[in-house]
């Protein structure tokens, strides 16, 4: 339920009434706006009933929220959320009006490859540098990253570059771990379900990016983004990076349609990984723009000095030169879209 | 097989090596340049291996096509085609520089109808003008179309508005009976492989928009599009409408993936119906911007005087205010992408 | 609506209610039990609402159909239909409790080919041959048919070998000329929604085999037997070939569970097209088996004499010894579905 | 590599290939059979090809393992495998000549329930009770399970009954908590490619039911099983469970195609889940007769004492004369698949 109060309502009264839905076994929310408060009561609805809410005098109006996700919709938060990633001079926000670039290489393999990506990701304009550590791969024969000692390497080279990093979480159990190396967790397809490790993350403040599952509906991604935040952690960026189809040309299929859907129907920001989303070099740039396009937040692009010799995801990396084409052709459709590449 | 010739070699050595090809039993294909003659050969390429044309002293190089698809191949015309629309005053040309938008309502309903959404169309600056007379419905029991009288209202509306118009065809017994009163034939999404349809519409010279199947592999569109080529028809125009997904909050999941895929490869024109692609009005707009992003040559959508009283696909259709709004947001992202609305 | 009546009614009585219905512009149906007369009444509702039928002293109860097919449904007709096809001797009637194994090649490619794929079949227990004259092929280079060539050929092979034969319709004017040789139509995957097609052979009595086109839901698949139904033909038989899915392994996806759904539903016969459905050869035999359990009337799977010569879906055809033990296994599943092989 | 020694090799003649195998970095595998010893070797084939076992005097032949999977594979073990459930009297075999029914609600409720539910089970004839206590809920908002609580419950339900019993995990940190209450683990399809989970699950002997994930290619599947076989335990079943297409009509696919493909490339005993698989109630019988058809080793089932007021997926959930009837139903197509009910 959404309970919207009356202007002249003091913060008082919001809290008199967050008490009597706290009593009655809901998750109270408060949500102080610059026109009135706005309060929330999350569980079981027929019990709100019997406050008679509607009938309180510093009460405006009382609406059920229809959507089966809450707190993350536009119902609860008309306005864009805003994510800080990083610290100090290299603090970065996500939404609003920028467009932010996150780029790097899938995995960390060496200390001078993670440094030359490193330094093209910020050479020619990326915000954020991406690499993994510990990686999830299909085959247990698979390299499966350099674990901590990848994240030392990483987080020398973003200090060096001046830029905060980002890395994946595979496990509930590593959040304090990581948090120690990176500026904000990933979490990836494959885990987009894992609630334990989504629990996890909504236990800590580190930003986390949510990418959607391999066949994950747009709703079940909404619903895993409620998890983090009805832990506490309303630091949470969502990332489309192509479901499942039965096309085969493409490696998955990017679904920028969902990202328009939900920048309407919810208020977190929302970025775009056209590398995995098509699994080909020359297509990166193209649906990176369509992405700016679309009304995403930003973008997630494979970058490696060396794509031939990646470990890892070699056919979707760009090199430098590619990279810097990206970043060049890409910002006239940010302008167009009234955001800013920094 | 494609034959690259020598840039000393004329036409006449030309006719000369097409008639060795053609004794073979193979079709011959030619293809003049700027720099240079190029020579194609399409059939069984073992009989053209005994015709040890790579030694012939006017050929520089004979290599395979790779590709399932020939005619319509990067391979065979690195340049990009063009299919003009209308005649005289009206006539639009789709491919090249130009983004070209075609609209109107998913069904001619009546004469009052038709003739509202044609004046949107065009006033709005759209190009052509779409409408359907024989509906292909789902249930026997739906609206089927006005069929060749509502023929007779579009023509006088598109030409009353001064552009052209375009409708779907459904049978192949159709080809002439549509071509009196449009300028452009649309072969839908359930069509896609109703090779006599194809067959048909390649016999003629009308242009051919032809649509992704809902589940059509981007294979298997190019070889749809071989089929009409193959048989003479040069004009057409590729159109991703979106595919089947397990995702149901959208209608379809818009494959622009497939529009930069396609781009790669094909040298004929892609345009992108973002109204079927999403099936959700308030997605029209951003995905028509995302399409001019990814490379699209144009965009195909459903407008409508009074979207709430239409026969069909009223959840998806702009009515005038929209229209225009989607004109105007999308003209900074065409500009982007190089492109020109005329 | 469907409208139950009372025990005592007369079949005057009944045409007395249907001449009203037909009068407010609906399509009245006859449908005589053995208990008791049920009458349907299809078109806008509200019209019929006007004339009070529950009313009606020989009217015992009046129901709306919830589904959006309505002849096909259980709902108007309880009880499995019947589709008997071929003439005389060779009759075979689908559905009740037949299990029918309809078998043959892909394609009609020689007369020794037809002649010995149709002894093959009728050798070892097959109902009905089965071969493609009129191909739908993805790519126009590859091989189209025999066309009337070939049902000239299986025309005489089903005759020697005593069985009917049932072939492939791709346009619909050709409903008159493959009548002449065949003994039913099979609608492909690709026509499924070619409304025309169904439209025709609605319009004719020959029996019609109806596939499920590839992403096809089952709602539009029984949508597409009601074009076929609503135009006055019964004898329709639906068929399982498998969707597309994202799996590669197999060909298609084989949906058994739609079968079980459908048998539920509908009262149409269904079969089971494991050859399509797997694309593997070794799959055959189980997913006809598994047919068998899911309640489906029949199976159609692709035999040749000589598999690795065929000249389409070799891989997924089936020789002479493999046939034969596909049949011998069957059988214990056809009895435990309390169903006959004939 | 799979390196088949001679017939008149000893072990000795194995542990010392063996060892050449190790110190090349490689993992040596040991596999006696009847008539010969087959050893493997897994890593970087390269460096095997150093050790020139071909042109030992013991050894017969090598070859590579041609599958991404390799110890599940049957290239690396022809026969199948069986894997016990539970200890003494109330042990089971699932694999080999046995089809096994694993039955019991969704989530374990109350004791009275697991109760009901356990004495349903076994009364008719099911083999293993299941039950969940820590359930991956879509929403953050649904009932999350009993936890431990439950565990308590339904260990003493089993043993009551005299069967074993399985749980779903979803935590790596659990496998320990869990295995002294149960003895199987359930594996869900949005944990299929949590590896870590998986790893730790390797790291056990406790037998693990592997469940497809949802958009999960057969491939992934058996990739995900040689991740807990590669880690030492062999115990592993895997599960059928339906997945994800755009049809809407059942809740999922379920692709018994999969089940006849892996067994015939893997030796693991393969289980089917019709409730999920189907999610229709009045699905589940048939397609349990369909699973034991296509050669499935058991089937996995949601059975409720009161399905209407089941606290999760009531709808595809059997009541007691539901389950008795599947039961009775099963018997025909089991022995018709030459296995049997115990």
């Amino acid at each position: 339920m959404i309970i919207v109060l009356k202007p002249m309502a003091t913060e008082d009264d919001a809290k008199q009434i967050l008490g009597k839905i706290e009593l009655k076994g809901l998750k109270p929310l408060f949500m102080p706006g610059v026109e009135r408060i706005v309060l929330g009561a999350l569980g079981d609805e027929r019990k709100l009933t019997e406050l008679q809410l509607a009938a309180h005098p510093m009460v405006e109006s009382v609406k059920p929220i229809l959507t089966s996700y809450k707190q993350v919709s536009r119902e609860m938060q008309s306005h864009d959320s805003q994510v800080a990633i990083g610290q100090g001079k290299s603090k970065t926000i996500i939404g609003g009006e920028n467009f932010t670039v996150i780029a790097g290489p899938c995995a960390i393999e060496t200390k001078q490859q993670i440094e030359l990506c490193s330094e093209i990701v910020s050479k020619h304009g990326g915000n954020i540098l991406r690499g993994g550590a510990f990686k999830p791969r299909t085959s247990p024969y698979s390299f499966q990253g350099l674990e901590e000692d990848g994240l030392v390497l990483m987080r020398q080279a973003a200090e060096t570059a001046g830029i905060p990093c980002v890395t994946e979480i595979i496990d509930a159990s590593h959040v304090g771990l990581l948090s120690q190396y990176v500026d904000a967790l990933q979490i990836g397809a494959r885990n987009m379900q894992n609630f334990r490790l989504l629990k996890a993350a909504g236990q800590s403040q580190i930003p986390i990016i949510l990418k959607r599952g391999m066949s994950a509906t747009i709703e079940e991604l909404l619903l895993a983004a409620e998890y983090i935040y009805n832990e506490g952690n309303q630091n949470i960026i969502l990332c489309e990076r192509g479901i499942r189809t039965f096309e085969t040309r493409t490696r998955n299929t990017l679904d920028l349609g969902a990202v328009a859907y939900i920048k309407n129907q919810c208020h977190l920001p929302v970025i775009v990984d056209p590398s995995h989303g098509t699994g080909i070099r020359e297509l990166v740039s193209p649906m990176a723009r369509a992405a700016a396009a679309c009304g995403a937040d930003g973008i997630m692009v494979e970058v490696h000095n060396d794509p031939l010799s990646a470990l890892s995801d070699g056919k979707q990396s760009l090199n430098e030169s590619e990279f810097e084409s990206l970043m060049r052709g890409l910002k006239p459709f940010v302008d167009a879209a009234g955001k800013v590449l920094k």
